[in-house]
Parts: C-alpha cells; sequence; structure tokens
C-alpha cells in the first residue's frame, strides 16, 4: 500500500490531497516540525534528500513533489486529474503543473529568505522577489480568467500543486490578493472540495480548513 | 514546425540538446542577454513568465523547464528518452528528472543571492545552502557509483536536465567536485555525446564545448 510521510505545514499536505481527490488507500504517517521549524531526523531518514514529500510504495521511495505527483499520477490516476497529449489544454496542464515549484514558490521562499536577513523594500533584490511574486499572481489571475481552472476546463493536479502557494505557504508570506478577484474566487471555491477538506483534516488537523 | 527560443547562458540550452537528441527538426532562434546579464525585451515578450526557456509549436507558447522537456517527450519523444511506470527505473528517472529544478538549481541560485548580498561562510544561511549543493552533489555522486546514468541503465532526459547545475550554471557558481570521481568522470562522458557538441555549438557557439 502507498504510504504518504507528511511533514506538517510543508508542500506533502499535496499529496494527501491528490491521493484524496484520486479514492487511493493509502496510510498517512505525520510528523510534526522540530520548535525550530526543521523536519524531524526521522523524516530525514527516510531519504538521502531529506525533503517533503516522502513516499513509499513497495520498495520504492521517492521524494521531489514534481515526481511524486508524477508517480502517482501514472501508477495510480487512470488518466484521472491530467491531460494527456491529445487535450487541448496539454501545454497549459503542463505550464500550470509546473509553474507552482518552478515560478512562484522559489520567488514567495527567495523574498522569506530576504526578509530574515532584513533585506526589505528599497533593496533592488527584495524588489524583484515582489515583483516576480505579484507577476506570478497576475498570471493567475489572467488564466482564471479565461478558465475556470489552471490546466483549463477541468479540475487537474495543476490546481492541487498550486493551491499550497496561495495558502500554507502564504501563512509565512502573506499577500494582498485584492486586485485578483478571479484568483481570491477560485481559491475560495476549491478549498471547499471535499477532498480537500478530508486531506487537509488528516494531514493539518490543528488549523481551521474550507 | 517547433521553434526553440534559446537565451544565452541559459536552462534552454537544454531544449536544444533533447531535441537533437531526438534527432528532430526544428528552428532555433538565439538571444543574447543584455550588459546588465538579463533577457532583451524581446525575450520578455515571447510568453507571460518572460523566462528561459520558452518554446512554439503550431498556436502553443510553452515555458518552464519542466513543462517544456514534458511537452516535447510527450509530442515527439515515441518513448525515447524517457521511463515508462512498467519500468524499474521509472521512480529514480522521475526523481532525477525533477532533481535538477527542485533541488540543486534552487541550492545554486540561492548561493549566488546571498554571495550578491555580501552573506558569506559563518552566517548559518550561507552554510546552510553550501551544505545543501554538497549534499546534492553526494547524492549525484552515490548514485552514479550505482548505476551509470542518473535515470538508471540507459540515458534520459534526467541527464539532460542536470547538467546545465553542472556545466553553464557552474560558472557562476563553481564547486569542487574533487571528491565525487564517478560525478566527474560522469560528466566528462556526457559532454562527449555527438548530440551535446551539436547543441551547444548552436546554443552557445562562443564557448569552448567537450
Amino acid at each position: 500500500m502507498l504510504t504518504i510521510h507528511h511533514l506538517a505545514m510543508s508542500q506533502s499536505e499535496r499529496v494527501v490531497w491528490l491521493c484524496e481527490e484520486l479514492g487511493l488507500d493509502y496510510r498517512l504517517v505525520r510528523y510534526e516540525r522540530t520548535s525550530a521549524m526543521a523536519a524531524p531526523a526521522e523524516y530525514k531518514a527516510l531519504h538521502p534528500a531529506g525533503t517533503a514529500p516522502t513516499i513509499e510504495d513497495g520498495g520504492v521511495v521517492l521524494a521531489e513533489s514534481g515526481a511524486v505527483f508524477a508517480y502517482i499520477l501514472a501508477k495510480y490516476g487512470d488518466g484521472r486529474l491530467a491531460c494527456g497529449p491529445e487535450d487541448a489544454d496539454f501545454a497549459e496542464y503542463l505550464f500550470w503543473l509546473h509553474f507552482a515549484n518552478g515560478t512562484i514558490m522559489p520567488s514567495q521562499i527567495a523574498g522569506l529568505v530576504l526578509r530574515s536577513l532584513g533585506v526589505t523594500a528599497g533593496n533592488p533584490l527584495s524588489d524583484g522577489v515582489v515583483s516576480r511574486v505579484a507577476q506570478a499572481e497576475a498570471m493567475m489571475e489572467a488564466r482564471l480568467t479565461a478558465a475556470p481552472f489552471l490546466g483549463g476546463a477541468n479540475f487537474t493536479a495543476a490546481d492541487i500543486m498550486n493551491l499550497f502557494a496561495l495558502t500554507t505557504l502564504a501563512i509565512f508570506a502573506p499577500r494582498d490578493l485584492g486586485p485578483f478577484p478571479h484568483l481570491r474566487a477560485y481559491i475560495a471555491r476549491i478549498r471547499q472540495r471535499p477532498a480537500y477538506l478530508r486531506a487537509m483534516a488528516l494531514a493539518e488537523p490543528n488549523r481551521a480548513h474550507g
């Protein structure tokens, strides 16, 4: 059986959500962060990368969000929550599937690092990062003005990948989404999905959801 | 026909290499960086992301390295340079395919940013980044001690994704690979591939290769 090792307040909440959307049988093991907000030693020992998410499946131990999503979708997705090459939405689906960890999250995380160093507004690096996050949000707003979901007509894994940046990661890097009404409505809408609520109740039982 | 928009000294060199390995017909448009090392305005105008790589294919305009690789492999790869779910190497292939942009490159880029801010050895953030890059190199060394290629028995897109971090990006963030003999031998070996040499002669004609 598939095992999801979930580190609290981390990207692995997306894997729980993915498995709930797919209706898979899986085992969830939850790990609290240390007082320094790091992964505990037991989590780091799961895979040489030491990062969340990490999953196990038979003899396979796999890390990296993009790899874990590709693995679960290919092994257990049966074509659901994805677009194939024959689909008109294929390129957009791929773009948004990779957008979370490739574009918006690196800029958000860079912003957190700069803030921890006391590098703030007025510094060109800080201003550059803020502008890249705003550009990413504006791209999402434009996309969600044109289509109901990031991947196009249907809810897909691309939506699951990106919501983390706008919810859990945004707890550390809060943003005013006032200028982006379609993005705000989208977030409110997909947070009401039953599979999301089930996943978050399991993955983050100490937070309010929905 | 597929068009690759290649920005000099950027991740888009990998897309040229991928297409040379697959023997595809494609059109290459090359863009020099500005004196500030930024992408020129014509490049930024190609896609809302404004980042390299960007490709065009019929009416599709696509950015994000991971998305561009997935698109080309699915549309034109015919199963080559990839592993499928039935392959024993599938999980490792996926891990290493995502490792470049998910693990080693973010740490290298964070190191460049910290250095530009004058944050150097002794600062916990700087030491943490250096240690994450060294850990990533040690993971590659361990993998290449166990298998001839990152994805396993065969050369795959996972190798194409990662070499950039060890060559072009390493020009900006040089590293001593002395402790990693298998990694050094691997780099020397895949840099001799005819498709790599053809790609780099086209993509980076002003640098020496091989």
